[in-house]
Parts: structure tokens; C-alpha cells; sequence
């Protein structure tokens, strides 16, 4: 039975020391986030995630969730007490606006408590995920009739939310999508069409569940310029806004999925479903987009949060199985072997997982801060950089973090030897968890196209320019012999990436098919950057307290970083610079 | 549902064109090996894998194998059935000694085969697979009697075979075995022990079980010297040879695993069975070895196998699948959308496999025919130099295969996008079939070790020296223009594993930890290499027929991986050059 162990520690250490969340103390959110309410909240969500919702992980994937006839589905033994748990403790609206009832924390925060939840039971922390896209879609977009209607009981959780995008045949092309929406006459609209894929869509964990659909009203245009968003709740609610009569939708059926189990990914049915129109009409995907962008943080999130626990239990079979001797000669001579820990490979695995995943934690912290600056920051020129900075690093994030984040939970399941393959040891169940990260939300090609195709060229390349002249400041500016090979590879890396964007701003606007073809490589060494970059802050931070032990391994683990992860930049370089042509070369039908 | 159809053409290119067999026909089995026996041979068996075993794929996942109160096993519905047609089609004694009634053709040809069963079936091809190593084990070590009583029903399959060596404390480590053997007086042994994870270790497909079991006589030496193997069979056979009394053997339970639900994965209670010396005493795992390198062949191939099943539906899919336009401008203008194979990042993945599957499946059977002339070659330098490269090869086609096969898979499942996530696909079974290849015969991690601590050092390395200095007798010979890229390559490749294995000659045996720290990048710069130099033979073979589609295609195929894998090298190299002080660091409890 995996285990799992909150990283408290090192949260406070990224908010604290290297973010410095206190310095933003006059920003609305931090004023409330000073460092006492910092390690309170860790410390709390630490042990909901660790106490509750880590013994229900393997039952979730065991058991799944089971719909019945009419159409309801039941989630997994314990979810339902668990979720309740949850919803009363207040953490579904950690960071939501104190004007429908949150408590208006940083982001940043919220998504620390995001990884222990996620690492703890991802499949769980779905349906408060879920819930928070859309009350971020109904903030965005909604009426404040509306966000007034809604907003107040999916901050509480007593009611949940979904995203309703997808259609059997439309999924990244959003502009195929048929479901109709037609006016009832009564300011309501009758939704009818079929969504797949919709995760949380049914269950039997809330008292309403509220979907956000897109559908195209009738007449209007094709593709994706027709497209509007519909708030449809399970229950219509009465004149008092309470659950009321029962919608005209239906969960069709379960995907049987490769894991995460324990969340209900669902079929739905819309037959003339009374759905109301949320912003305004034909501007659906704008809305939805504002919600994606965040949900995609989240799902970087989950590729570092599975990877963790993933971690966590490798370390800890590595340090307790004894087989073989170390090649230095015994480290465990009263025993019958020494414990795999001192082979050299076995470190491999472990010191690569720990490496990216302390920088990728770093990477979401950083890039959440971002995302709370742009809203909440007084200075202008701050909210310009803090958005830029946003909206250029999101596909990175989810992408390279859900990329490695998989490769990590590899590593550890292989630690694991034949165990690893063996479901009851449960790091088989964090490799199948962990695989969806790479796909929902956009898959990872569509990230890398998003990038290379849309972020790169934003406002003149204004967040690009920004990043490498900020990178070449700190360079600059040096650091103590500890930080000197930190900046040395940061700047061998950021000189890679700039060679490399040189190279898709000559090439990719020549034919568009470099730019598709280079842009997986581009995004793998942008985030290579990236972490390098944040081991690179996390060194200047700890340099100064060398001698401690948290700080001293901190400098450790991050050398190992520049040993091991750096030299993968070249090799993208040369790969995305090797352009489409090779790739292109073949007829499909002789493939 | 997942289709298969078996790369007969590819394999006509490599066996006759590549390989050309018919050079040997002089030598023993191969000269039964005429070409129009080959080719009927890749049809018969590409027949009864896309006809009888792929479609019994899915039900073996979805049903997997029970087990009753009684220990029998039930293997999934149709596996009896398709069992009784592969055996009776002669496949199982394809490669086999003719003295025991086997066809005693090339392994080469008996592994392009064991491609097609291993993609069409992974869970089903195993016992068969199993039983093909057991009779190599009783080829290796038994004595005439053993020969003659067991090997000509395995042959046939009217029995099948097992392996018996993990503990529950002891895998890789089998030093630490402690199943015990007591003789009984008449020449038996009484054999009492538990040992699990024993693939096809029970089953309902054949009329016994024999089972290869290593245990320690009483008062052995400690450790691997004191262990010796035995033929345990499930049903002890009669005066007549026929199988009579039960043996005291059971299968006490079957793992639940995350794939090859069709194998049973068995614990094995043996208690007081009776068994017989196979070899001599405490040598036993010299003999298990013999037929465990043979093993890792097998599994080499199935990292490919499921590599290339995977590829095709991804293939298919593409094809099919409607969505976006592509960024040149639309393909498909009369349809809704462009099929996804337009798109360069779906191609990256699809090219991905394709230059890589065509290269591995090329390794493999250049590997497999050095088996075959170490064994049957009448030229001592010929078996030398094949021995030496079975020998060198084995570890990197067992671990390089698979952990790009799995990789490989992985890209194939992405290009379905959700679709790949949702089991009824079948893109989630072959991603969790074949995440078993890089654990077990040896996980991947001790492939590396057994290449950098005993394959390289061999014979005064001259394994290797072999094989650098044939690779530059090949680049210097040059050849046409279109062929020049791969020499050029193979050239850069070879000089990186050149400094690869300097650096390790310098630097490992002064720290056997840097040793062991360089040994996983080692083996993938020298898997890398070997790629290179199958793709430098195809292209050879290719470039004089160019102008025909199938060479075309081959050296556009070629000239991808020149583009996308060979940069890989230097990073490799990079990587081991860095040494052990960075992974060593940390004391384990800091970690």
C-alpha cells in the first residue's frame, strides 16, 4: 500500500524564501497570506490529503465508479464522506473571490494545496477540480444574476461543476461541434447533443451538479465563430435557487479508462436540456478559454503531483530492499545484501525524479504567481509582465511538466523492479493515473503548437524578449562559487533557446511545417530553460544558508539537475533544426 | 479494436536482402531455409497471428486468467483452443534440435515469427515463449535420459515449460535464494519452497507442466554457488513417460498486474516435490543462464512487437481521424477536416516508431543470426566473432528495444488522443503489456550493468574492438550518395561510443561507482549505434533498388532517424561523462 507524505517543507521554502510571497503582503489575497496563515494552510491541507484522501486512492482505482440504470453513478466507498470532508473544511474556495464566499488566497497557494491533494488521489481531486474551471468559466463570463445563482454553492461545494466540450467527433477541432442550442422564448435555451469525456459528470458526491456546455445556436455560423457557452444544471433550480426539477440530461455511460478510476468520466446526453446562456452569444470559446488556460496549470500540476508520490514510495522500496551488494564493497555488512539505494543506477532513477520534480514545483509556484500578479498587482507595468509571462509559459507547464512528470513515475515503478508491475504495490495505478495528464486539456502537441504558433509571436514576441533579458540580467549579475555552474548552464540553455526561436522565426513563417515539426523539440528545451532557470533561483536562495542540511542538499540535488538534465538542450536544438522535411517526406499511404 | 497485420514484406527485406540467408546454405538448418521456405513460413505465420491469436488480444486482457480453490488456473476464453492450433501447427518446435523433433530451422527465422505471435498476443505468445526456454535450459543441461523424456512433447506443446527462479526476497540478487532440495534416496529431490512471479506457471493449455526450478541442495555453499536447477514436472510421469501422479506443487495465487492479464503470473508452492538434478549439482545457474540470454533475445522482441502493433493502429487512426486543417493549407477540402496525419507533430510521433521499429526489428534478426552461427557456422573464426557479439548485443537489444518500445507505444497511444486513454481502443493494453519488458528477465537497470561489467571487458574486449573496427572497415568503403548521410552518421555515432567506452575504461575501474553511474547512458548511446548501423546496412541494401516505392520508402524512413535519433548521441555521452558525484551526493536518508 503506497504511502504519502506531504512536501510542506519544501513549500514553505519556494513561498517563503525563494517566491517571497510576503514582499506582494499589500496586494489583496496576500495581505490575508502572511507566513503564519502560509504554514497553517500547508500544514492543514497536508493532512486532509495524507489522512483522508491517500487511504482512498487504491479503493478508487479498485473499485471505480458504477453507473446504474437511470443513470446515476456512484462513486468509489469513501468519496462521498470524503468529499464532504473537503467541501466543509473550505478548500474548495481556497483562492475564489471572497465576493461569492471564498477566501480570495493566492493562487499560488492554492495550488500547492492542489499537488497534495492530486498526489494524494488524483482522481478525487478531479471533482473539486473540475468545480473550480467552472466556477472560473461563471466568473469570467457568467451574468452576475448568474454568478450570484451559482457561484456561492460551488465555492462551498455543496454543488460541483464541468466542462462540456468535447463530441465524439470533435475534440482539438472545437469548430466541428453539432450539439444545438435552440431558444426556448423564455430567455432559456433546449440543449440537445451528445459530450464525451466530460469528467465529473455525474456522481453522487454534490447536491447539483453544474455543467458548462458549448453548442451552437441555431443559425449560427459554422466552425469555431458559432460556438456559445450554456450553463445547464442537473437540477433546475426553483424560485428560491434551490435544486428543483430534474433537467432533460443524462450520464449515457462510463469510459472504461487506463486509470484514474475513481473519477467518472461520462457519456453525456443532452435532450433538450434547459441551459441558459453564459456571456455572450457566439463568444463561447473565449470564455472557455480563459478557464482552459488555468485548468492547464492544473494539469502540469498533476504531472508533478503523481510524480511526487511516485517518488516518495520509490525512495522509500529502494531504501528498504535488500538485493546485491554495493559496487564499492558492503554498505549493510550484518545484513543478508545491501539495500538498493547504493547502486548507482537505482540512484539514477531517484535522483532523476527528484530533480525535476523539486525544479517543476518550483516551475507551477512561479508561474502561478505570475497568474495571480497579472490580476491582483497595482502596477501596470507588472500585470503586463506577469500576464505575458503567464500566457507564454502555460503550454510549457502542462506539457513538459505532464512529459517528464510520466517519465518520472516510469523511473519509479521501475525502482520497483517486478513489484513495480504488480497492482498491490500501487505505482502501477500512478503510471496509468498519470498518462491522461499528456492528453486531456489539450494534448501536449497541441501545447507545443500553442507555443510555438501563438505565445511566441504575442504583442511583438514581448514575453520571449522579457524572459531572455531576464534571464541575461541574472546571469550577469553572478552569484557566489555555489551559483557560478547554475548560471553557467542557464546561460548555455537560454543561448540554445534563443538559437532555437532565431531558427522558427527564420524558418517557421517560410513554411509552417518547421514550425510544427520543431515545435515538441522547442517546448522540451523551453522547459528545460525553465527549470533550469528555477534551479538556478533556488540555488541563489539557498546558497547563502550552505551548512544546513535542507540547503546543502537543496545545492545537491540541483547539481545533479546541471550533471544530468542540461545536456538534453542540444540535442532538441539539433533535432527541431532538422526541420520538416524528412518528416513530411513520405505519402501517408506508405507509411 | 485494435487490427494487426504482420510485417511479412519488411521481413523478406531483411532475411533475403539484408541478411541474405542463403549465404549459409551450406550450414546446418539453413539449408532447409530456402528462400520459398522462408517466405511460405513469414505467410503461414503472419496467418495464425492476425487470424487466430491478435483477435483473442483484448479478451485476454479484459478476462484475464482465474484461479479456483483447487490452485488450477483457467486460462481466457479461445486461448485453449488457439493453443491447440499453434502447437499443432508444428510452431512450437520451429527452431528447435530435429533430434527431438523439431524443424531445426535458423533462430533468425524462428524470432521473425515470435514478432508476429508476441504483436498479434504478448500475454498469449509467452507459453510458448516460456516453454521455448525451458527447453533450451533441458538442451543446455539435461542428460540424455531428461532429453529424451521431456524435450519431444515440448516440442510438439502437448506440454509446456517454465522458469522458476524469483523469491519473494530475492530477484536480481539470487544469491539469496532459499528454496530448498533434500535428495530422497532414489536419485529424486524433494523440493519445498516458494517462488513467485512465474510466467504461464499454471494454465489449462497442455496435458503437464514442467517446471525448471532453482533451489539449494542441503548443506550448499551460501550464495550463487551453492544453486542448482531441477526439472520439477506438475504431473510426475509414469513408467510409460506418460504424466501420472500430481506432484506436491501448486499454484497458490496469480498476481494482479498491470498487463499480460492473459499470462498467468503464478506463486508457485512447491512442497516436498519431486524433482530431478538437471546438470550438475550447484551449477544450475550456469545452465539458467544459457537459456536466459536466449530469453532476453525473446524479450528484446516483444519490446518491439507491441511497438509495432502499436504503430499500426496509430497509423490507421491517423489516417481516419478528422480534425483541423493542416497549416499548409486543407487536404481534404471536401471533408469536415484534414485526417490527423497532416499534422507534422502527429507525423514526428508516427515517424518516431516507424525509423525506429524498422531499425530494432532489423537489430534483432542481425543479432539472432549471430546465435545461429555461433552455434552452426563450420568456420571457428565466424563462431568466434558471433559469440562475441551475441554475447556483447544480447543486453542492449534486451533493454534498448524495450525501453524505446515502451516510449514508442507511449507516442502511438498520444496520437489517439483520449481515444488512447479509453481501454475499448486497445492503445492502454499494449502501453501496459509492455511496460513488463523493461523489468523482467533482468530489469533494464542490470542489462547495463552485465553490458559495462562483464559484456565490455570480455576476451580482452574484443567484442567490442570487433565491432568498432568492422564499423570503420564499413565507413571507409563508403558507397553512393545515398547512402553517404548514414555513413556519415554511423561514423559520428561510433566515435561518441568510441569516447564512451574510453572514458569508461579510464574511469570505472578507478570508481566502480562511475562505472555503474555511466552504465544506463552507455547502454542507450551504444543501442543508438547499433540503430545507426542496421539503418546503414538497409540503406546499402536499399539505395541500388531505389526508384521502386518499398526502397523509397526505406531510405526516407532512414533519413528520419538520421535526423531525429541520432542527436541523441552526444546528450548520452554528456550524461555519462558527468560521473557518479553528483548521483552519490546525497546521503540516502537526505533524499
Amino acid at each position: 500500500m503506497p504511502s504519502y507524505s506531504a512536501p510542506t517543507r519544501d513549500y514553505k521554502f519556494l513561498l517563503h524564501e525563494v517566491l517571497n510571497l510576503s514582499q506582494y503582503e499589500s496586494l489583496p489575497g496576500f495581505s490575508e497570506a502572511s507566513p503564519d496563515v502560509v504554514d497553517a494552510i500547508l500544514e492543514e491541507g497536508a493532512k486532509i490529503a495524507e489522512n483522508v484522501l491517500a487511504p482512498l486512492n487504491r479503493i478508487g482505482d479498485e473499485q471505480g465508479c458504477t453507473r446504474s440504470d437511470d443513470g446515476s453513478v456512484k462513486t468509489p466507498d469513501g468519496f462521498k464522506d470524503a468529499y464532504q470532508q473537503f467541501a466543509e473544511g473550505g478548500w474548495m474556495g481556497l483562492s475564489h473571490d471572497p465576493e461569492y464566499g471564498g477566501q480570495g488566497l493566492p493562487h499560488t497557494l492554492g495550488l500547492a494545496v492542489g499537488e497534495m491533494t492530486s498526489a494524494a488521489n488524483m482522481a478525487f481531486a478531479m471533482y473539486p477540480g473540475l468545480t473550480g474551471g467552472a466556477t472560473q468559466a461563471l466568473l469570467a463570463g457568467g451574468s452576475e444574476e448568474q454568478k450570484n445563482t451559482y457561484l456561492p454553492k460551488m465555492i462551498t461545494g455543496e454543488w460541483t461543476g464541468t466542462m462540456n466540450l468535447t463530441e465524439p467527433h470533435c475534440g482539438t477541432d472545437l469548430g466541428l461541434l453539432r450539439t444545438k442550442a435552440v431558444p426556448n422564448g423564455d430567455g432559456s435555451y433546449a440543449i440537445t447533443g451528445q459530450k464525451i469525456w466530460i469528467s465529473s459528470g455525474e456522481h453522487d458526491l454534490s447536491g447539483n451538479i453544474i455543467h458548462l456546455v458549448l453548442a451552437r445556436i441555431e443559425g449560427a455560423p459554422d466552425g469555431v465563430k458559432g460556438i456559445s457557452l450554456f450553463v445547464v444544471p442537473k437540477y433546475i433550480l426553483d424560485d428560491d435557487g434551490n435544486p428543483g426539477e430534474r433537467n432533460t440530461l443524462q450520464c449515457g455511460g462510463l469510459e472504461e479508462k487506463m486509470g484514474i478510476h475513481g473519477n467518472a468520466t461520462c457519456v453525456m446526453n443532452y435532450d433538450g436540456a434547459k441551459g441558459w446562456l453564459v456571456g455572450e452569444e457566439n463568444k463561447g470559446l473565449k470564455v472557455m478559454f480563459v478557464m482552459m488556460n488555468e485548468a492547464r496549470l492544473g494539469v502540469g500540476l498533476q504531472g508533478l503531483a503523481v510524480a511526487e508520490v511516485a517518488y516518495q514510495n520509490s525512495l522509500a522500496f529502494a531504501k528498504d530492499r535488500l538485493q546485491g551488494r554495493a559496487l564499492t564493497g558492503p554498505k549493510n555488512p550484518n545484513g543478508p545484501a545491501d539495500p538498493i539505494i547504493v547502486h548507482p543506477d537505482v540512484r539514477r532513477m531517484l535522483m532523476d525524479q527528484k530533480s525535476f520534480i523539486e525544479a517543476a514545483r518550483c516551475f507551477v509556484s512561479w508561474t502561478a504567481l505570475q497568474g495571480d500578479l497579472e490580476h491582483k498587482s497595482d502596477d501596470a507595468a507588472t500585470r503586463e509582465r506577469a500576464g505575458d509571462y503567464m500566457a507564454l509559459l502555460t503550454p510549457i507547464v502542462k506539457a513538459y511538466l505532464t512529459d517528464k512528470g510520466f517519465l518520472s513515475v516510469s523511473n519509479g515503478l521501475q525502482v520497483f523492479g517486478g513489484s513495480g508491475y504488480v497492482e498491490e504495490w500501487g505505482m502501477s495505478q500512478f503510471l496509468r493515473d498519470a498518462r491522461i495528464t499528456l492528453i486531456y486539456e489539450g494534448t501536449n502537441g497541441i501545447q507545443a503548437l500553442d507555443l510555438v504558433g501563438r505565445k511566441l509571436a504575442m504583442n511583438g514576441m514581448r514575453p520571449i524578449s522579457t524572459f531572455f533579458a531576464e534571464i541575461d540580467a541574472l546571469v550577469a549579475e553572478g552569484g557566489p562559487d555555489a551559483v557560478k555552474p547554475y548560471l553557467e548552464a542557464l546561460a548555455a540553455t537560454k543561448a540554445q533557446l534563443k538559437e532555437g526561436t532565431d531558427w522558427l522565426v527564420e524558418n517557421g513563417l517560410k513554411n509552417f511545417d518547421h514550425a510544427g515539426a520543431a515545435s515538441h523539440d522547442y517546448l522540451q528545451l523551453f522547459g528545460l530553460t525553465c527549470l533550469t532557470l528555477m534551479w538556478t533561483l533556488m540555488a541563489k536562495t539557498a546558497a547563502p544558508k550552505a551548512g544546513e542540511a535542507f540547503y546543502d542538499n537543496k545545492l545537491a540535488t540541483g547539481r545533479y539537475f546541471l550533471d544530468r538534465w542540461v545536456p538534453e538542450g542540444p540535442m532538441h536544438l539539433a533535432k527541431m533544426k532538422a526541420g520538416a522535411d524528412s518528416m513530411m517526406a513520405l505519402d501517408a499511404e506508405a507509411m
